[in-house]
């Protein structure tokens, strides 16, 4: 029987802001992406989301990003190598405190924003992230694109590798993703979106932007949960996923 | 044979900016207070200082603060106890990864500036640092001014406590420490402290401000980073208490 | 006939993260209070605010606060007056382009939140922030709390004070807010803070939290901007307002 | 008879941290490029500077950055334009304020660091530090290196534009700075500095890393003053070009 993470970014408020709705997609998601603090996330929100994630049962882990609050973390930058590595170990290290508090573990590590699809390509900033990955521990997969500069350094490290793939979005004849700003890069219809997570999920192919059949490898489906209805989304595709006969379950 | 610790806070540079000889002082303390990030203390400091000092085989100590580099963490803030305790679990965390990764362990917490004045007497704070402290980890030493409420709590909770004291403060006959701002709270005189470092660590005792011998009971001595001559200074109060039969040793 | 002006806080929104309904609001209020960065509003929005603010003749002011976006600023800090005064004049700099850009000026300045509270009764602080104000410009309007530290000592600096009340908040028979958090203090029906609002404004005159008929003397309303269905009672107000016989428009 | 402006980087320290001489250098400098809080500089040091430029006749240039005091502004960051206009335009206006209060004005505005290099090629971002400056003045000169796009598109949008160079860095046969990490790239011999600022100011000439003779139009000399001797080094130049026949003069 095939199985299928569904993961999901949380914790993305700060402060007095609330973004994300993570009471609602911890009772979806199998592995939360929990903010760290350098794009988003305070410290009481990293706590309290920890705590219920661990009391579902979803698998925590580390949503590191660029030191950019006021941007997002969407603005790539160009951070020296040592100064990213120790940036992400320091995420890493943060988030532990309240995964191990509420009984769990940081799980994984997925880079946020600006900062993953940098890693896509950028050699230095992909191994650099790798780097701050081993420093805080040198067993702990990453989640990122297949066939990325991230995955094959990490995987040459010695970390396990975790691919992921979007069902909102479109994929060009050699299985990668169309770049957003182009015509049709971001699928909003719902029915579709749900079609695609299950053609992704059961059958490790999805339809690219010109008709063909392209073949994914996915291990983990991400649902985007700062748009409105995401919650509700993420339940129609969990729910058709089970439906379809696949497993939907934590990858570690 | 009695036995002193000596403590100084370092790593209190950020980014671009220095303050602490750090080097120096790892050659004569035995307990680093290593800021955290929220007063001080880049990612790439904190790797650094927690590489020399397990080296050295300095301790290392997270030195928590309030988020406050705009002010140097000097600034006291009416943090909720819930934000502030997740705040100083944080800063433990992050610490814990650079420490880790060097060979070492988070050894003790001290608060730093405002912070540490401010659980000297004000019981929900205090409490809230202990809360943070057992968030990261319920059997970490805390340091701090004896007598004080912070000690107090984390005892009742069941920390290990580890008092210090000042030997370039002046005391009141009660035992506690000169305001600063009043007449003759700070000594400069190196000699004048360099001896009553000796009288602390050896004899328990120091000389009032009145001059009455008081009893200071203190398993650590704290030595302060950011003056010039600092290392200098800490060199000659190590020297001396060696050459008085003190043994200078972390209390851990 | 009475005239009446009525603010709220506007732009609280940073970077990702939004709190306001600006453009809701400002289709109501006279005066937008507008957040300089320092408890939230970034460069973008407060531009933004400006130039609607401009556009439909809403008065803009420079909302200042402690520089604590964590806590929304509304976590008091013991400044020193120096900095807080500088501090202060910094951001209504940085507001006064926005403004002057749009074709508008910085009108007046509000203290936001713990610094609000603050300088109520904290000599040094309201010091601080009147210097702060005359820093800026020597003639510009602040807007407080009737028998505050902060008007008197406005007054005093000879820089136009403007009195504000709350329609939302219960009074005590003197004539001062009943603390948030003691019973009662949050006046939450609809129809009693809009009977409030025209008493307040037309009469002068508000019913205690005891019952008693007490005069407060305000020339603005400040309407609450973070609720939901804030923008909806502000109309609310400001029509039953106009049809009581009030002028609603800006104090300057 | 030929003069020169010089300029440099004052107020770069944040709180605690201390960086730049800045009582020295403003009492050889006649431009004073002052951090306005986005790399360095909080709002106490920014009016200190401020007063004390305005006292000696200096002028007080807004140094304008990316938003970045964990890297100094010295990582290039993708902020999108419209961002970026709106937070330079923040920063001239909160310095302006200081800048006021001590009987001056802000008379024209340089970027920092990553910024600098960016807007030297950066299409986009010269264009979005064009608007920022127009945002806070339309009449504020910038200053920066001949031949830069930031240069030329000032100069277009009806800003007086202001070309500096470099006594202290290699230029290429163009007329180049060769870039920082290339061999010989940055000139350290206290007499070769001194001797090559007399030949771009008096001749406008300079020798290449090549050994040719190759023209460069400055009107300013940037004096680096975050190096120790930064202070003697300046009042050497200075002194050299005044006896040169050179008048030390602020380019408005």
């Amino acid at each position: 029987m095939t199985s299928i993470d569904l993961n999901a970014d949380l914790g993305e408020g700060f402060g007095r802001w609330r973004l994300t709705d993570d009471e609602g997609l911890l009772s979806v998601v199998t592995s939360a992406n929990v903010a760290c603090g350098f794009h988003a996330g305070d410290a009481v929100t990293m706590r309290r989301v920890c705590t219920l994630a661990a009391e579902r049962g979803v698998r925590i882990g580390a949503q590191v990003s660029y030191r950019d609050l006021a941007g997002f973390g969407r603005r790539a930058m160009n951070v020296p190598p040592a100064e990213l590595a120790a940036e992400v170990a320091y995420q890493i290290g943060a988030l532990e405190v309240f995964a191990r508090a509420a009984g769990a573990r940081v799980a994984y590590v997925k880079p946020h924003g600006a900062l993953y699809n940098r890693v896509v390509h950028d050699e230095e900033q992909a191994g650099a992230v790798v780097e701050g990955v081993r420093l805080a521990d040198v067993t702990l997969p990453v989640l990122g694109l297949p066939g990325s500069r991230f995955l094959k350094l990490a995987e040459r490290a010695g970390l396990p590798v975790v691919t992921e793939a979007f069902a909102d979005r479109a994929y060009t004849d050699e299985g990668t993703l169309v770049p957003r700003g182009q015509d049709g890069a971001v699928i909003t219809d719902t029915d579709e979106v749900v079609e695609r997570s299950v053609g992704l999920a059961r059958d490790g192919a999805v339809t690219s932007l010109t008709g063909e059949r392209v073949l994914v490898r996915a291990r983990s489906l991400c649902l985007h949960g700062d748009t409105p209805g995401a919650v509700e989304l993420a339940r129609k595709v969990r729910g058709e996923l089970e439906s379809s006969g696949v497993r939907v379950e934590a990858f570690v």
